[in-house]
């Protein structure tokens, strides 16, 4: 039989990460100031975060090299393995080449990790002895806890309360990596206090969650804030799973026609596709890249490219990227790792600018894709990957269709066993499918700060 | 950095299993049937299983060659990596060589599907469309469920009904690999009923469920029982475990001076240790080799070496093994895949032949050390796995008192992300430490069948 797996020697994890503001034909807008909409500078940024990834997030330089100590931590699950979908081929009767990077082979389950370690390494060379952050689903909060244990600091976790209730699972991840999990909006800050005074019952949202971490880390001097997604150094340290793919498609003899991602904050898809897009931004390659989101959170298919905040209390800057408006709540569908009103400045600028498209998909269909996924490959992924998974089996089957043979790459970011109660309704047939919900999104969008940028 | 991760290629996925009854000192006990108590042939087990699984039960071939169509499916993860837990060595301060072998990077999360995909296949090829078997806390009937959707068969398995309640995230990925899901004791069968009609509220048992997929194969014409541990058969698929093991350790110009498994029906510590423990039967080496369980279930430290029934209903054969008897129900512990009144008959014979040695531990310990293995290695046990954890944690602390700097080796059989009540219940300070329930064995001792051989 030939090949299903392409693994790599550890000497094969990158010794940088790719930076794809090296390559943009413009330079990325202006972040702005949340009161006096001005640019900011690396100081104004100082009290959350170390300078290290301050000057990531506006480098310009293609490569930025990997601290020694990181790509130490990495060997514990990378290079990920990259799969040949071989049986899931044959399920579809379908003559595309099916291909997944898996990320699921991380401790805590997903890509997160990727990011995670080196922030908190750098935190830790700035002197930093804790950090706060946010989490939804709960993978982001899962591999930070983990990061931080790894490094000898504190953690502390904003988790959305439905989530806090729903999934006491990842919590309890959280706490046995010794991190402390707090449900959100909480007691404990100025933002959560405000939202509670105001709606007693609220059960959170990531906007909230965010606002409530980033204060806690802006007021006092020990600790410093992390954030799992949407930022460009974010975005950049994810790249090693785009670059160990590159290796091992040469080492399958193969090039993908088409990539795929599914799209939250915009991580794993940037991670992914970034260098292939770079390839294509320099004029070397003509890949078809395809982000794909939930049709109730569709923020590259239907929220315009505009400045907004990233949080609820309008605590964090203002950045240009699609949203939904900062104010937007997303119906509570399973993909909790997806429910975010913006999206990756860099994505968006991409998106803006024509080179990756982007659609999205209900979850009932992501589901259904995952299921034969899984009984196919016999990984369960999470639901925020059925969103990539859907999108590959349908990319597949128009290859049918026209009888070509095109090579389909996509990022299988997460494993779904945390994410069990999702299936259990889905199998039971007690999943709802979420359409667009226009009129939240067109209220959530008159509250669009004005700037003059 | 020194290496912590010791891989192989695709290419090192061993050929053959290993089958130690070609290095008994004595052959095996004869096994005999339930009624006549006489020895029994292949024709009295062809109602349960394929004729390849009975040739291989009595074999004494000291090689047993891989299918090639297993050998594919086993490739989506094996080989599975080698670690050295050089954190964990550091946070202990030992001079003790820590390695763990990871069975948890499966697609079900343990090491079943290595038994469950050639147990698959060579039902499929019997012509076979259809088996049974019972699950405890759900990594046998997962991984059973995930092979049978590999070979297009109908698999329905017998869930105990106190897992079934408690742990519905299991039977969801059972159910999503399409398998069909009962709890038992149920009234589908007349050993359920049985015990229904006597205890309608009968929270059931390992030893029931068995009695219950073991009546339906052998009363129906298309279907076949399979069993996740126990039986010759399965420990001889395990070992691709220690044969990849061995390699590993090459690669690390290394040598374990101890072998650690957790026992519960003794599958993954028989995968690790039989290779090992074969070298030592063949007098090349000198290896320790310690099987760890329950001090709730302490099958081999306190239960004799005596002829005893498999199931509660006696319908399965009678067998040699180490047994705390065929009544026994194990208090609630949280390593549902140790709580079994008996143990591998192969395990038993090696134990009481004096080549290897048994440990019990308390759930409390064992989790402290899980936790203390996360925090360390990212990684969360399960609550089987923690057995060995706690065990090569205390043989590492031994080294530090005693100043030798041994080489340790144990299996990691999985990972705890479907156990994380038992975490949660941990770490909120809720779970209790179970002793030996003296008088409860001692009853169901008193229920041994009494065999002239």
């Amino acid at each position: 039989m030939d090949s299903v797996k392409y693994t790599l020697p550890e000497s094969k994890i990158p010794k940088s990460w790719y930076n794809i503001q090296a390559d943009l034909r413009d330079a990325a807008p202006p972040v702005l100031h949340p009161q006096s909409k001005e640019p900011i500078g690396p100081d104004d940024l100082a009290a959350l975060f170390p300078m290290e990834l301050i000057k990531q997030e506006v480098s310009t330089e293609r490569e930025i090299e990997i601290p020694g100590p990181v790509r130490d931590l990495y060997r514990q699950w990378r290079p990920t393995p990259l799969y040949r979908a071989r049986r899931l081929e044959q399920a579809l009767d379908t003559p595309a080449r099916i291909y997944y990077k898996y990320e699921g082979v991380s401790p805590s389950g997903s890509h997160k990790p990727n990011t995670a370690v080196p922030q908190a390494f750098y935190n830790k060379e700035a002197g930093v002895t804790k950090l706060t952050t946010e989490t939804g689903a709960g993978q982001w909060g899962s591999a930070l806890s983990m990061a931080c244990t790894f490094f000898g600091m504190e953690c502390s976790v904003y988790m959305v309360k439905v989530s806090y209730d729903q999934k006491p699972y990842r919590r309890g991840l959280m706490e046995s990596f010794g991190a402390n999990v707090t449900p959100s909006p909480s007691r404990t800050t100025a933002s959560g206090r405000a939202v509670l005074d105001e709606h007693p019952d609220s059960t959170g949202s990531l906007g909230i969650a965010i606002s409530e971490a980033v204060e806690v880390a802006a007021t006092s001097d020990d600790t410093n804030y992390a954030l799992g997604s949407v930022l460009n150094h974010v975005l950049t340290h994810q790249t090693v799973i785009g670059l160990e793919t590159m290796e091992q498609m040469a080492a399958a003899d193969d090039e993908p026609d088409i990539l795929i991602g599914c799209t939250g904050g915009g991580s794993n898809f940037a991670g992914m596709c970034f260098p292939y897009v770079g390839e294509n931004l320099r004029g070397e390659k003509n890949y078809r890249v395809i982000a794909v989101e939930p049709a109730a959170c569709p923020t590259l298919t239907k929220g315009p490219y505009a400045y907004d905040y990233g949080d609820t209390a309008h605590l964090t800057p203002i950045v240009k990227m699609h949203t939904l408006g900062s104010g937007f709540v997303p119906p509570g569908f399973h993909a909790g790792g997806l429910r975010y009103h913006g999206m990756a400045p860099l994505v968006s600028q991409l998106h803006s600018e024509g080179h990756i498209e982007a659609v999205a998909y209900d979850q009932l269909r992501t589901f259904a894709a995952g299921i034969q996924f899984a009984q196919a490959e016999g990984i369960l992924p999470a639901p925020e990957a059925n969103h990539a998974v859907a999108a590959a089996i349908d990319e597949a089957l128009a290859c049918k269709e026209s009888g070509e043979s095109k090579a389909i790459l996509f990022n299988l970011c997460g494993h779904g066993q945390f994410d069990m109660q999702a299936y259990l309704d889905y199998n039971a047939g007690k999943l709802v499918a979420y359409e667009y919900p226009e009129e939240e999104v067109a209220m959530a969008l008159s509250g669009l700060p004005s700037v003059s940028a």
